[in-house]
């Protein structure tokens, strides 16, 4: 039967790729995603079919990746972290319908939210909520309801595409909620380019986050009323003997 | 200098570990962590010393793998899933204190919400909120706190640890929260065993959920109020033309 491996690629660099995804991708014939995604293993997997089509694209994207698998080749539909979080799966899986073929393999990946983290230090220890900042899919209303409640419940956050070219001020207006029910010293953190040549990791406090300059490639986290520095590293405790 | 890796595993096969975690656990001398996990990798890394800790010793086991690699051995501390999500990392790194040695790696991993929800589709395609039920390290006020506000704003919940021996009542409790805020057809989900020789995907209603039978092998997911079933799969929508 015909399948079509919906993979998560993890945060960019094939080592933090899961064996499953590089098998999956190094038995394609034709790898299918999103340009700057593509670009990322273009150099891994040399002899494949790419095709790419931009943002706002999404839904032509995922039917050339089904149409391709229907066709008997073997084809890969690739999303950057995760193959869910905010990525294509469920578009897939909505698209494909009711019908059995082709078969759909989901194919998970560590999301920006663990890849940063790690590199941040482990702010993730504790509960924690995942929001994204584009309001080009959903209302501002509802993105700033859930950041509310997030803050207000005492999760630890994490914010994707923080700031575009197009959404200057997403981030700032999102501080501004935060800075309305947190300490202006909270522990914040940004990772950037995540696994590529040029990561880096900033820790900062609230208040400066709120003027940070961002892009899509940085991931923001905001930590819980226990969070903290330790030698450089952003430390969210789970309870162990209070460390 | 001597290096200590703090190992996601991933959910339990090793095609869901990443290349990095699966060199680093090739490399390593002396592998450290929690029986259940240790068991579930040593097949994969023979002739390797393991050294294993019950749970509530989380301490004594990170003690012993930072003493292990300062020893000058090559040693890696595993956590299933993610290597900071309920994990070990910020345990490591907070004992390590301000000392520079030994040098720590936190390698990121699949957690079970992404290995969990791969499994029963894609639930996780929105903002999304992941709460730990047991109250062994954490006041039950606080979690079901954060259980309400994550319902109230309507993210996709991950719950972990939903059940245990120990604590038979913790998901009726969460559920019962759930269901004075949520409808009683809320689509849910619940994975066990991810990536493991007995792995299953239920998709239940909310009112089934409160009394389904769960245990620590389990992740639940309650969806949002957009999430539905297509195909047997859990699907969170993004919004892509409301697919």
């Amino acid at each position: 039967m015909s399948k079509l491996y919906v993979v998560g690629i993890g945060p960019g660099s094939r080592e933090d790729m899961t064996l499953r995804a590089d098998r999956a991708l190094g038995a394609a014939e034709v790898i299918i995603g999103y340009g700057v995604y593509v670009e990322l293993i273009r150099g891994f997997y040399p002899g494949k079919e790419y095709i790419t089509t931009p943002m706002t694209e999404e839904t032509k994207r995922c039917r050339i990746a089904l149409d391709t698998a229907a066709s008997g080749k073997a084809a890969a539909l690739v999303c950057s972290g995760d193959s869910a979080v905010y990525g294509m799966a469920a578009l897939v899986l909505s698209l494909r319908g009711e019908c059995d073929s082709p078969e759909v393999e989901v194919i998970p990946g560590v999301t920006a939210a663990l890849g940063g983290g790690a590199l941040l230090g482990a702010p993730l220890t504790h509960d924690f909520a995942v929001i994204s900042l584009s309001d080009r899919l959903t209302a501002w209303d509802k993105i700033e309801r859930r950041i509310e409640a997030a803050a207000r419940a005492d999760f630890t956050i994490v914010l994707y595409n923080p700031q575009s070219r197009t959404r200057p001020d997403t981030l700032k207006k999102a501080c501004r909620t935060l800075l309305s029910l947190l300490p202006a010293d909270r522990v914040c953190g940004i990772a950037r380019n995540v696994g590529r040549a040029d990561e880096s990791a900033r820790i900062l406090t609230l208040s400066e986050l709120e003027t940070a300059e961002t892009d899509m490639f940085c991931t923001v986290f905001i930590g819980n009323s226990e969070t903290k520095i330790i030698n450089e590293r952003m430390i969210t405790p789970r309870g162990y003997k209070d460390v």
